[in-house]
């Protein structure tokens, strides 16, 4: 079992491939190898069998068939441009989320091995006159680039399957919290770094009321379904390859509320109000009334209650004092 | 007011201009040229106007660059590979379907002149598990190439609305019948060609049963809405640019029984059945019970009866003896 892993140097990447390697599995056969490939070269993660790294630029289909070859048996494509990123810089969202799909799709099917390929779509798909309750049967209006291009993504997806060219699944990730890290591009960086930051004594600010809602899930849980997610049967999961993956809508208070209840009073303390325009034009286009009906039916789950998002982050991620 | 037809050569497009000409205004001012580009050099139409006749590759930026221009007011983008062409050859379907009209909306945001695009979608965007009833709310889960990348062109549609690139609006064409000419390569050109040819005199093949299902619209009111999709004003449309165009839901025995009240009972006798499985496979993906709310309270139309469609085709299309 040979798995590449696109997007292998972020976050989510980085700890599929350690759940990967904990489990030595996928799919009922022992994992050979397992090639971390990203824009920058990606750390290795220790493992009894073997680690590749590697430079991939998806918008590159040269560099695209050097990482995907005849003996990969499962692509996870988690590379992306992030939604502030994409929404201000149209050409690169284009060129790595919609074309960088299409390079890493056409590859597949120019080998002919129709492998099973993992692909991360978002809740930002959803928006717009999309009508509440929002899930697998909604129509994709989405409000941001970003999410114009994880819809075309998942397009793919579902018609390079139904050709046979790959076995490919998507599942629109809720935002994933709490991150560990630094912030990045996206415009949800705040509902992790409001909490991360604080968990780590430092002060962060917080661009949206506390009453705004929106839809999450742990890292932790996250590569669990990922995991889960690649071991599904074509058949099982029928014509429609792309699902909403399980996660939990909450208000920023029920965050904050959570981080107190397992770390005491003084992290939301250090959150400090200050409303950003741009970024709450962004977010106020998503969504949080989501269900994730045909996943939790194929076994994937959200978290339990937020507070094990924290918990999670204090027992993974937190960096040492 | 100048408009480009791409796809002018087609039978919509050629009705379209007719049409055009015999209006002489579009979105309230004197129409001054209209330009027919399409892969073959475009019948030219008469008219006390410039017409422009033009070949364009929409799979070369070059040459859409040569046909959309900086006094471009209105642009159709009606051209397309058909369905079981694009089934048959994948890659054709996406370098025309998906990148052309990709590269048209490209051409738009270069030039900056936010042009009209009025994109022209299709029923085949249904499938899969998609819920019935069908229509503006639904999840496009195609079960054909084409109709993933029309789903896709709408997505971009869309997004390049939303982004001011353009001023976008797409419609979900049904099945236009009844089509004059030749058949062509559409899964779907029996369904013109079991009236046409008996109308005119000869015999045809219906390849599915009597009981089959589909959603239809006459060329004639089909260029009546292309028309009123142009004169939409964009805040009107909302935040989703596309929209299922109005249709009638019939079985193949009503358009008979519609040929033989208009028409007689000779031209029923010339209809074989004769059921043909790669067809059947195509079109049972399809789906009938389709809904244009949007479209009709913004002003589209339906044909009042499939007894209009004949009438129209033997007064608009039917050759001389």
């Amino acid at each position: 079992m040979n798995i590449l892993i696109i997007g292998g140097g972020g976050v989510v990447g980085q700890k599929l491939a350690q759940a990967l390697v904990k489990s030595g599995m996928l799919r009922g056969q022992a994992i050979t190898r397992i090639t971390l490939a990203d824009v920058v070269d990606p750390a290795p993660v220790a493992a009894p069998f073997e680690i590749r790294t590697m430079i991939c630029d998806i918008a590159d289909p040269a560099s695209v068939a050097e990482c995907v070859s005849k003996d990969t048996d499962v692509i996870y494509l988690l590379a992306a441009i992030v939604s502030a990123h994409a929404e201000e810089d149209f050409d690169a969202g284009m060129k790595i989320n919609l074309f960088g799909t299409y390079n890493v799709l056409e590859r597949c099917r120019a080998l002919g091995t129709s492998p099973v390929v993992v692909f991360t779509s978002s809740i930002a798909v959803y928006g717009g006159e999309a009508q509440d309750p929002l899930g697998d049967h909604s129509f994709p209006n989405p409000q941001t680039s970003y999410g114009m291009q994880k819809a075309a993504g998942e397009l793919f997806i579902n018609d390079y399957s139904r050709k046979g060219f790959i076995d490919g699944r998507a599942f629109r990730l809720p935002t994933i919290s709490v991150r560990p890290g630094k912030p990045n591009r996206a415009a949800s960086s705040f509902m992790s770094s409001i909490l991360r930051e604080p968990l780590n004594g430092q002060e962060a600010v917080c661009p949206v009321d506390a009453d705004f809602l929106h839809y999450y899930l742990s890292p932790r849980r996250c590569v669990d379904n990922l995991i889960k997610g690649a071991e599904l049967a074509g058949d099982d999961i029928g014509q429609n390859r792309v699902m909403q993956m399980p996660g939990t809508s909450l208000s920023i208070k029920q965050l904050i509320d959570a981080m107190t209840a397992v770390a005491g009073p003084e992290p939301a303390k250090l959150i400090r109000w200050d409303a950003q325009p741009d970024i709450k034009k962004i977010v106020s286009g998503w969504r949080w009334d989501i269900h994730a009906d045909k996943a939790e039916r194929l076994g994937l789950k959200a978290d339990d209650s937020f507070e094990d998002n924290i918990r999670y982050y204090l027992e993974d991620d937190k960096p040492a004092a």
